[in-house]
């Protein structure tokens, strides 16, 4: 194994790096802008022309480089093909072939699912530290997710895994969804869709609110006033945490991992969010999988470049 | 490699026993009955009994049987710990420590739950075959599961993984299941679960259907019936196939499996019952993980011994 390893999160505005040890110690960790134009065809020589710079001012050849892993807003196959990367503009990009040329002496190439390679940045080294398994379900924008079995992602046949998001909590509701389907888990526990949902809850009753004022409100708003003991705040937050919970039990009954990790900006909002979900997960959940740990992600937007560095630095 | 191995599936009125060769041909299979007095404590010597009587009719010296792999009714940890299996009366049975026992020479033992042996059996030499992921349901007394990813069981961490028929796919609904919570899966999709249903819609309806002059009717009636047209039993079986779509959409989205199989006695129904599973799966799965395969198991009751051997030839 070589002293050192590289971990790239690409995000639709700045690209996460991080340089660490070959024992898992963040060095140092930068960021880049993403720029998206042309398809975003200068994204990975923008790269490789940063990871040089950060080296050669360490004085670190890439020979001594062990890898860089990638996480990817979007699906990427197990030969670093991204088929589709809508947020970055790419089709069919290819990771190993465009670093290969950008960066001289380029390391082996690792990448995944960005959701995927939190996951296993968290497992490595944040809330999951020590579990062999995990889940993660990331509430942001939208809500994503990760499995993480026997230390390995699992990217799923047609990279679909830890899609948690997209589970039919409410199969009856036609609200629409950006997969194109409806009823969606997205749709009530996102940012957007908690406040979405907090509107329909808000037309239909009186419960007074300091929300009624507030327009538009933000996920942040609700998770605030819920903090503060707002009811109808705190009604919402419950409808979210059940369909939440339910979804976890599903997660339960298919791979019944060690531990549920919460991230995403909704994850700020602490226990006040974290309890009612494992309250509805333990009403579903089967027999002593009711008792698995749900608890909030500790490495925040680190959580990515730590997963990167993963897929190189294991053995998977 | 030795030149043969033997699989060993206990169930609670007969053990199924299968010899195979190492390239997974079964040679031979036979039934003893599982004999469950005094909590089931003759059950192993029962069955190395008979694998040295079948091994000394063959000529076939233990020496050159390289495992037995046993599949249970039950929770059984990595040990070969069956910490808890009801049907046969164990409580910390350890099968190694009894088979060493009964058996001279006995090669290494293998162990799994049954229903994630039938469906490694199935990923070996039936429906499954050639993929490497697969996720079995198998509808029968209750509904079952199991998750093979990568070749291998998934177990999961309290050995639940895989409780497909304890996913609550109707929460509202209060009618208890044997797990001790309500509206699980096999409520609705178990032959007695169908069978509680179709009463339910038939009490909510007027719709005229031989099920009503039938009391009571199986699983079976209602199959036999929907494939001869009837409309109220087609109403049901398209009920049923509704939840099962449903909880294996919930599972495509957390494992993204290569293939769903579809096993016990109710799949014995075909495409009456995997058609409308099949709709209802593609209209919940997300994105490209819709266009996963559900098709029929293939070994019938033969999946166990199938499995339980793939465990000892595999390298898992």
């Amino acid at each position: 194994m070589k002293p050192y390893a590289i971990g790239v999160d690409i995000g639709g505005t700045s690209v996460k790096l991080g340089l660490f040890s070959s024992d898992g110690t963040l060095m140092t960790k930068w960021e880049i802008p993403t720029i998206t134009d042309n398809n975003g065809s200068g994204i990975l020589s923008d790269v490789a022309h940063s990871i040089s710079q950060t080296l050669a001012e360490r004085g670190i050849g890439i020979d001594q480089v062990e890898g860089i892993g990638f996480g990817v807003p979007g699906a990427v196959d197990e030969n670093n093909l991204v088929l589709s990367c809508v947020n970055l503009g790419w089709k069919n990009v290819d990771i190993t072939k465009e670093m290969t040329r950008s960066l001289p002496g380029c390391p082996r190439i690792r990448s995944a699912n960005d959701a995927n390679a939190a996951t296993l940045g968290e497992v490595w080294k944040g809330s999951g530290t020590g579990r062999s398994s995990a889940v993660m379900i990331t509430l942001g924008t939208g809500v994503g997710g990760g499995v993480v079995l026997d230390g390995k992602i699992i990217p799923g046949t047609w990279l679909c895994a830890g899609e948690i998001g997209h589970m039919k909590v409410e199969p009856g509701d036609n609200t629409p969804c950006n997969c194109g389907k409806s009823g969606c888990l997205e749709q009530y526990a996102s940012a957007k869709g908690i406040a979405r949902m907090a509107r329909d809850m808000l037309a239909q009753c009186d419960t007074p609110s300091p929300l009624r004022d507030m327009d538009p409100f933000t996920a942040k708003d609700i998770c605030s006033l819920a903090q503060e003991g707002d009811p109808m705040a705190l009604a919402i937050v419950d409808r979210c945490a059940a369909y939440l919970g339910l979804a976890l039990s599903y997660v339960a009954c298919t791979v019944d991992p060690g531990i549920f990790i919460v991230g995403g900006g909704m994850s700020r909002a602490g226990d006040v969010l974290l309890d009612p979900i494992r309250t509805y997960y333990r009403k579903n959940a089967f027999l002593n999988s009711d008792q698995t740990p749900i608890v909030a992600a500790r490495l925040g937007n680190d959580a990515g470049i730590y997963g990167c560095a993963c897929m190189v630095l294991s053995t998977q």
